[in-house]
């Protein structure tokens, strides 16, 4: 890794992984949350993933690569940490959803990082089409963080403070 | 950990642990970068990280907890890919630069992720002393990652897309 494109390409590698992860952790968040607004949110963002890790496919062909995913220590310790939360808050409530929202948001800063990482990368190399794509799906992860911030302050985290 | 008290300690003693493995790699890091400003940046956040350390053992304090850390898979991960990073980009420059700071970003979020909740759920219990300590360092690892973003666009990543 001694060139930006090769940087490029392993982190373009790397978040392709952590989509996929993130994928099959959802569903089991959804299954797990109590609120319907918290389970509705994992399962819309389960279908924005999908198009994510579309989009993501076209960035590596329009960069002229074939899409290939690389093992992500840190979205693989990020889901673990989600599955320990669940392992230990067992009772379906505020207080786990609370911990789900903390847990989802974790993963949607790590996604942020890399998506802003590929964006500036891709411009400083003149990578047009593979930006605007990487660009498009930043701008979703930023929403979907806000929407989690939102719904852990409107209400979630009053009860789950409440709860004995 | 089935009620907010629980979920607050746990993830207290996560960020607890996370900032002292920060701790250790910062200098690791500010070794690697070839650009004085990086070098300069990590050196002063490991400053900063100090300080955020600090108010951790202060909020435990304010809460009637003794400061202690837990495990954490996802800093973890995180400061295993930043060692890989340097382990695979091996010349000392620009690209290796914009890799640090790609790593340094995702720690970032993590912090940003993890403060934020922290704040919110002790803002919910009323723990106004703890929620105004982990605001301080919120805003301030905010900063940093801002920082960390500027450097990257205002020259770093230029002089790497432009390295053979």
């Amino acid at each position: 890794m001694n060139t930006l494109d090769e940087m490029i390409q392993h982190f373009m590698q790397d978040i392709y992984y952590a989509e996929r992860q993130i994928m099959k952790a959802l569903p089991k968040m959804a299954k797990a949350a109590q609120s319907p607004e918290l389970k509705q949110a994992f399962l819309t963002h389960r279908e924005e993933t999908q198009g994510q890790i579309e989009r993501l496919q076209q960035a590596f062909e329009a960069m002229g690569q074939r899409a290939k995913g690389v093992t992500c220590e840190a979205i693989n310790g990020l889901i673990e940490e989600c599955e320990e939360l669940l392992a230990e808050a067992k009772e379906p409530g505020p207080v786990r959803d609370s911990g789900l929202v903390a847990c989802a948001q974790a993963v949607e800063h790590y996604e942020i990082a890399r998506y802003g990482t590929l964006v500036a990368w891709t411009k400083a190399k003149g990578f047009t089409e593979a930006s605007t794509l990487l660009q498009q799906t930043l701008d979703e992860e930023k929403k979907t963080d806000m929407l989690l911030s939102k719904l852990g302050n409107s209400d979630l985290n009053k009860q789950a403070a409440k709860a004995a």
